[in-house]
């Protein structure tokens, strides 16, 4: 499919209305019951701290077989008060997650609990991952004319299809959606170089474990933008990534009749 | 890529064999670590409980932030007794994560821990995950042949373009891959119908958060070769969305100019 300028931009406009719709009825159907656990949570654990001496080691036990219950759903016991942390389903949280649905990379360190908020999940994502699909599609047609525009700078003249290209198509994509965002995180998170690397393959191949995750240690500091930079990095890398295999795939399929014809 | 009945074969059991070698070295990479990670764990909960009726509340937040950081890592604090514990890097579980890396589901509740399986988890995947996608190209080709079939019995002498024949591969398919599965699930996992199709919908879609898992629970009794059905679902299902993914894919450009020549 290919479009032109304005059909682009009222396809990037629906999208993004699309995943804004989606993040705020997860944030409705999910706010409330998250709320619930955590206060569970938090319950459980003031119980704990004002009988543990008293109690016996089944009960402790007990105990944690309950708070391994509560991390399974992503409630987290670490701050003693519950008004100290942000709910998971806020609107950012929310928008990040419905970005993790439509890509499929799905780390899972959140997802919905409630019988709505999981109905809902299917029919959005039934509709909205074939959607992401084509505007991911139409990005990378940009991302290749952008580095187009470098090939001619790099080696002067080139053809779409040139094997010199192509080339240099996966270098760039290679350095700047691989090399250079694992600098970024190494530095931001803390990782090492060679755990940024891991984290931005498992997250562009759209895997995603959810075992590393960005901009979610309450104890480091993050500069202002670094979600919107992260953000991009996954949208633009995803679309780099969408073309690089319809190049792959043209380049295995050599004897395809159709192309044949046509020269 | 269309490959003859040889070709096919040859492929796919190369491709079980690059499994098999890459379960293989998943499991020498990381048992080690799990099984250290996991002695680890037991230690720090055998000393807890030796002591913690002495403990102040402090000394127990920093146990339960411990505890935490080993759950994140996929070390379940449930059982007492470490030797009662199945590793979770043996070739069976080795097998069903490089699975989950292949098809990039990426449920994440085991993933490589050490510096090593990382790297070779990236290696593994840059050319396992087009290897798998060609094969699984081959299975849907092959899916689609019986769906075919079925056509011509259900329908009469059927066209492969057809949008009576689309629509039955479609149903066919959800039936086969969604409808039916979850009651299977529903049943052996003991989920409401609606999980079962929301974990069914989250693993085909790849997103794969991993929520809900089959097959993990301890206490359940789970039937000989229920793992085996569960991986053939998984397989034929991936196969059959990838074909689908084609035809709406075909659907959805009427205006290709190829297309239109051939005519």
């Amino acid at each position: 499919m290919r479009f032109n300028s304005l059909q682009g931009t009222i396809l990037l406009a629906g999208f993004v209305t699309y995943v804004v719709m989606g993040a705020l009825v997860f944030e409705i159907l999910e706010k409330e019951n998250h709320q619930k656990l955590q206060d569970g949570m938090f319950h459980l654990k003031e119980d704990f701290f004002l009988n543990y001496t008293k109690l016996t080691p089944a009960e402790v036990e007990s105990f944690l077989a309950k708070l391994v219950e509560y991390l399974q759903m992503g409630i987290y016991p670490i701050e003693t008060h519950a008004e100290n942390v942000e709910s998971s389903w806020d609107f950012v949280n929310s928008f990040y997650f419905v970005g993790t649905v439509l890509s499929t990379i799905g780390y899972g360190h959140i997802s919905p609990r409630t019988k709505e908020g999981q109905i809902f999940c299917v029919i959005f994502a039934l509709f909205g991952v074939p959607f992401c699909l084509i505007c991911l599609n139409y990005i990378g047609f940009l991302v290749s004319r952008l580095f187009q525009c470098c090939a001619k700078i790099l080696c002067g003249k080139g053809n779409k299809k040139s094997p010199r290209y192509m080339l240099l198509f996966m270098l760039l994509g290679v350095i700047m959606f691989v090399i250079l965002p694992s600098f970024l995180f190494k530095w931001v998170e803390a990782w090492t170089y060679q755990e940024s690397v891991y984290y931005t393959f498992i997250t562009l191949t759209t895997i995603g474990f959810g075992d590393y995750l960005i901009g979610r240690k309450y104890d480091r500091p993050y500069f202002w933008g670094y979600r919107m930079i992260a953000a991009a990095w996954i949208t633009f890398g995803l679309a780099w990534i969408s073309v690089l295999f319809q190049i792959v795939s043209a380049l295995l399929a050599p004897a395809n009749p159709q192309r044949k014809r046509r020269r």
